[in-house]
């Protein structure tokens, strides 16, 4: 047998904590697949004396996880430490500097430095690997880069971040609004105290740039991204979306076009039948479209402690087995630019939501300025609530479904029916990914 | 860039004109992702002169599928010829015996022979690939054996049969019986002229026996598994389904139990807010309960040439790539045995329909019976349908759900009630499959 492959981890917060219990249990399992003994040799993290609930003292202590990263007394770094620069970045390139390779759960600092990480691992025939970085416990990286080898690959989409959809499930299930749900989540530890990275979309677009990269063989550029939030969307528009067969999930989509790679992120109505549609809670999920493979969906833990350890640890199994795949799936040096594929160019169906004052005319002109756009209507819903008693003059929801059109056209017929007077709110648009 | 990679490729039909066609057109990608052209020089199938619309110029024709996989001028053969012996049997043995990788779609041979091809290849140094045996193009080999790697698993289970999941689709969609449905199937192809193999259960059988091996490291023994087939299957029993909020499924599923690895095959309740229950169609499914990952699950095509072929290319291109895992996760020599865990001590709860003549005391003497033997029931339902009139002494439907119970208890309580007398027919008992 061939000498124990040595693993140095920094980071030893929850994820990190995690990978140790689960490398101890996993132990003879991992010997007798992989053909190798994996022993955690040293250790990093800020505060030594900080009761984690593991027993460190097997290993070395290295204050400067740097210093872990360039030890000869390690074969591969883990980096569990986060941020997109400062230690983590430093870390990635000492360790991919001197060999080793490395597996992280990064996404921050992939979407920054992937590129560049990749193509010096590449030069040192060592392994990036980063299943931990996407979607917690889901082995989509595993899934683009090998299973789908054979795929030319038309879309990838998914749900990406777990509390935008704890939210968004709760106040449907539970008809919250908005601000309740979100308290809520910060309450049980799912949302941030400053949640803007979440639910403004940010985490679900890195998550995405990474995807992209892997599905399409572009650079990784979260800049090409569009990215919109969740915090816009109310009660009414999930009531409506149910009333139409259509659930409001967070989405990133990269998908190709005509004009290139589009890639968004933002609040999308999906048909209730859809796999998508019916993931909940905390739970991510990624789907597929294909030539080959046609439609294939992975649904799991998008987070937490053990799922993103066994993420980990798969990529440290592949790496004793001897796997090394270029961390991408194709040379970083062959990867085709991310062109920023404008949304005022997005081809698709469209749900508005408008505020419209109850006077004689109105619907007329709005549908007359959807028809001066060739934008052709699937539906229209105009519906008083029961006991809802409207002012003359007042305004009264009216909920339209587009057939596919250009963004262009919703933009230009919503601003005409503003100037026109007719509506009482800034119009809702929410876009539809169809199955 | 090292010497092409030659493919030698027996059986022409569906997929082996798929897999020609993907190779081709994804040829370039296959190229830079795997740092090798991928090319096929040998070609084998019954009839050479049949019309298959595919360009065979630039193969060579090997009459002899074993004379190909023999052949000093392939270094992968890939067999699609199917069945469990003869010629797909000789073929293998053939490639593997010679040092060639041998990458296969064939459940039937992998189920008899498996563990055989598996330690043949191992002493050769080749890979035996075989992730279209199994559902199809959802990555279900890869996932279990590499992307789970870290994981204990305690139990897999899916839909892995299309022709049963699209029966029991088309039976509840449009209220038909399953006779009908079986016909329609057989019409539109997804049934063969004999459908005992698919409809009995032992198509997911085979598969399952695989997923097994993969999941718990246990010995392919397709006798260890139970198996029951979707023919009792009844209108009656899916709308009871429906009325408490499941679906039934032919499920294949494996677990852990203190009696051993428990595979079984048989229709199963599902609760309607499972991932599993949502999969119509011909489309297959898997779910993995696992103790870091908690719960992952795979959905899409279980069958269809091109879903098959994106699943042997991408094995091809992981041998490409050097990929060299042992064929089942761990070292042949270190599986266990896979031993039958009696269904007597299957342990969960039971949907049991009854039709009970209505007479005095029927209902209290079954109630009896399940009490006796320590059955707990979760809901009893005792309906008429509106406008069925039932004579003195005639019989009425009558539906239990019982909580987590033993199998032996379940048929001892009904022996018992139908030796009382009170029934009008065989009872008809599915087991529900907790999430």
């Amino acid at each position: 047998m061939p000498p124990p492959l040595r693993i140095g981890i920094a980071g030893l917060g929850t994820v990190g904590a995690a990978v140790i219990t689960l490398l101890g249990r996993q132990a003879e399992a991992l010997r007798r697949r992989t053909g190798r003994q994996i022993a955690i040799t040293g250790v990093s993290a800020c505060h030594k004396a900080k009761q984690r609930g593991i027993d460190l003292a097997g290993f070395a202590w290295f204050g400067d996880c740097a210093a872990l990263a360039r030890s000869p007394g390690i074969d591969i770094f883990v980096e569990l430490i986060g941020g997109e620069e400062g230690a983590a970045l430093a870390a990635a390139e000492a360790a991919l500097g001197t060999g080793k390779s490395f597996v992280t759960a990064n996404k921050a600092l992939l979407a920054k430095h992937g590129m560049r990480l990749a193509a010096l691992a590449e030069e040192k025939g060592v392994a990036l690997a980063f299943e931990a970085s996407v979607a917690g416990g889901i082995p989509i990286v595993k899934t683009l880069r090998e299973g789908l080898a054979g795929n030319s690959i038309e879309r990838v989409y998914g749900i990406l971040n777990g509390t935008c959809n704890h939210i968004l499930t709760r106040m449907e299930q539970e008809a919250l609004s908005f601000a309740d749900c979100l308290r809520e989540a910060q309450k049980l530890g799912y949302a941030e105290a400053d949640p803007a990275f979440d639910i403004g979309g940010f985490d679900t677009a890195q998550k995405l740039a990474i995807l992209t990269s892997l599905a399409f063989g572009t650079v990784i550029d979260p800049a090409a991204i569009a990215v919109e939030g969740i915090e816009s969307i109310t009660l009414a528009d999930l009531e409506a979306a149910a009333e139409l067969g259509y659930r409001v999930k967070l989405l990133g989509v990269a998908q190709r076009t005509p004009f290139g790679i589009e890639q968004r992120v933002h609040p999308s109505m999906v048909p209730k039948s859809t796999a998508i549609a019916q993931v909940m809670g905390v739970t991510n999920a990624v789907t597929i479209d294909a030539d080959a493979v046609h439609e294939l969906t992975l649904v799991g833990p998008g987070a937490g402690g053990e799922a993103t350890a066994s993420a980990i640890v798969a990529d440290i199994a592949d790496i004793a087995r001897g796997v090394r795949s270029t961390p991408f799936g194709w040379p970083v040096a062959s990867l085709s630019p991310a062109r920023h594929a404008p949304m005022q160019l997005h081809e698709g169906g469209y749900y508005i939501r408008l505020s419209v004052f109850d006077r004689p005319g109105a619907a007329a002109a709005i549908a007359t300025r959807m028809a001066e756009r060739g934008i052709s209507l699937e539906s229209i819903v105009q519906r008083r609530r029961p006991g809802a008693n409207i002012a003359p003059g007042g305004a009264v929801p009216v909920v339209l479904i587009t057939h596919a059109t250009h963004e262009k056209s919703v933009r230009q017929a919503l601003e005409a029916a503003v100037d026109d007077g007719f509506l009482a709110e800034k119009p809702q648009v929410i876009r539809i990914e169809r199955e």
